[in-house]
């Protein structure tokens, strides 16, 4: 196996959304089309960068794909002659300093699970089954349950708006859904909580996102003003690397916690989980695995984390879509987050998917299955 | 006060030095130039965008750029009509998630120094002097001791190669060098630096720079080794975010430990002084101003740090150029780095510039003063 040629554009989400923190107005995403040779056929694997972080073709451009172009089969391949993505992972870190991950971690990790995309369908298997082969020691699925990551505020949006927006997702199937919360005032923001129980008919159909937003001021508040709603969870209190504020948090809230995904590097999950007092029965620890140097890392930090007494059941993947949902899949994660409607065509999974009491089966669609996601595919397909 | 225009090119360094790390051969960097119209004249100002992180044009022109020409005056501008940096760097930030700082840092970082410099220009007054008006709540001075980061490891370079390097140095009026170390077997490492206090006269002469290289398995080598050499300083040991091994590291070693300069916030600092067991009467803390949101950003990580008993003369900015020299003067740090004839025409400081015993004064050339740096000028001149 060889990697023919790599290609990127950059897309722009045209949405009018926000959370606590920030609007995505102006946001971008990458788009990646590998070719790879796998001796008898081209096989061609696809990727986006996720959500929330802005394209990054110049970095795959200038760093990225040159060194992996340049490489030598010999760098790239496992002993059967297949593209080793760990090794590709390695080739694409040469002549990076150590620290500050993000600005490389989603380009290269957008690239690597491109890479993955294609080598699962020259095995004509779906990622998660390529994955099940690949990692056997964990106990991958073909069913995740998926929850709905939605509740943003927007220009106009009501507290009915937002009943009706959950009601909708439960008609759908979805029996767990996440609101945003910390981007209004907190009586506000309450009662938004207790609406958004009542159109899910138990508090422990639903979860809360302040995105890091809550303040000093403020924060203990919503601890203590929330911890009796009986909610699935809260997630990002505060700051992604507050980890003192973290702790602090949780010891007032007691509920469970989850944070993580604006977390890019191994060592940064261990911190938070150490030092912002994660409880390893209760807390949940979110990484965005496209966002985050790819599956292989992640592979290789599940591993740390293990030995931190972290295991796959209290990890579950940031980004709602079809590539996290194989990655889920494939290690027996948690859960799955799920954007239906909610980032234009990187929304969602594969068109045919349908909800089954929250739960969606995948299908033996070789690779990733982009494929079926109509829409995202005429981009895929375009790249140039 | 208004910005009329903002350019930027990315240039290759061209270097075939390496840390113990990762190598510059790839090595790119941004070059900025900002136009700014006082009401009387226009005034250019020019930044970098320090060393060891990769040019960051792309971001620039698709983002920050952007969000800055089309605020309005308000937006940018003080009571008195100048433009406010803070205010800038506020408007550059809308958009934007919290955390993986680098991406988003050194871009915001080297357009921020840049309208520093334009502005102080304006004030027709050198960038220390204006940061001393703007902030005196610091003890400014025009005089700064700089100590020179080199030792690189480089090819065929040998243990006498090291010491001419000291010599020299030493000849041109520097009294503190530091070297690199973690890049040769351990004996060998030993060894360079036994030569190097031996060509600087005096082991708090020298200081090390492991650039987080070291490993679990030779981390406390390393701490017991070299703790009784009386070495004026020993940096990043470890990852820059591995803040246990850092605290450990710190309790083998005793003697003082620098760190911070693959940090990008103030969160981040305050993290690897509370975790990784800094004491305040002995370790550096390493900050590149520029790669870290730029000068006004740093002031309010200043206020942060002193809340936690950490003052500016445990405070030294990474990156030898005269950008961190301004900075270092202005708000008094404890001294700053040079990397004399490292990084290309990004080496250094004004070329007239002379030591003395250990110290530099800085002219009063309006701000940052590149214009006395004949080469880098020229670079930054035809930026179009």
């Amino acid at each position: 196996m060889k990697i023919i040629d790599i290609k990127e554009e950059s897309i722009k989400l045209n949405l009018s959304l926000s959370n606590s923190m920030f609007s995505f107005k102006e946001m971008t995403t990458s788009i990646v089309k590998v070719d790879i040779d796998d001796g008898k056929s081209i096989q061609t694997g696809f990727a986006f960068n996720s959500t929330g972080r802005y394209a990054c073709g110049a970095q795959m451009r200038n760093r990225f794909i040159p060194r992996l172009l340049s490489a030598s089969e010999s760098d790239l391949v496992d002993d059967a002659g297949d593209i080793d993505t760990k090794k590709a992972l390695d080739v694409m870190l040469v002549g990076e300093k150590p620290g500050g991950d993000m600005e490389r971690s989603v380009p290269i990790g957008t690239i690597e699970t491109a890479l993955w995309d294609a080598i699962s369908k020259s095995k004509k298997l779906p990622l998660y089954k390529y994955l099940s082969q690949k990692f056997p020691e964990y106990n991958s699925t073909n069913r995740m349950f998926c929850y709905v990551g939605g509740g943003y505020y927007d220009v106009g949006k009501t507290i009915n708006d937002l009943k009706d927006e959950i009601k909708k997702n439960f008609e759908n199937g979805y029996r767990l859904m996440k609101i945003k919360i910390g981007g209004a005032p907190i009586k506000e923001d309450i009662r938004r909580v207790e609406a958004a129980i009542e159109a899910a008919g138990s508090a422990d159909n639903i979860a809360l996102d302040a995105n890091g937003g809550l303040k000093k001021d403020n924060i203990l508040t919503y601890a203590k003003e929330l911890k009796d709603f009986g909610l699935s969870w809260f997630e990002e209190p505060t700051h992604p690397s507050n980890f003192s504020s973290y702790k602090e948090f949780i010891s007032n809230y007691e509920g469970s916690v989850a944070g993580g995904e604006n977390l890019y590097s191994t060592q940064d999950y261990l911190n938070l989980i150490k030092y912002g007092g994660f409880r390893e029965n209760k807390d949940l620890l979110q990484i965005d695995i496209p966002q985050s140097y790819g599956i292989s890392y992640f592979n290789e930090a599940l591993i740390e984390l293990k030995k931190n007494n972290w295991n796959v059941n209290k990890i579950m993947p940031h980004g709602g879509n079809q590539m996290s949902l194989h990655v889920a899949c494939g290690f027996g994660l948690s859960m799955c987050e799920a954007y239906p409607n909610v980032f234009g065509v990187f929304s969602g999974y594969d068109d045919e998917y349908q909800l089954d009491d929250g739960y969606i089966d995948l299908s033996d669609r070789p690779g990733i299955g982009f494929e079926g996601q109509n829409e995202l595919y005429r981009l895929f397909k375009d790249i140039k």
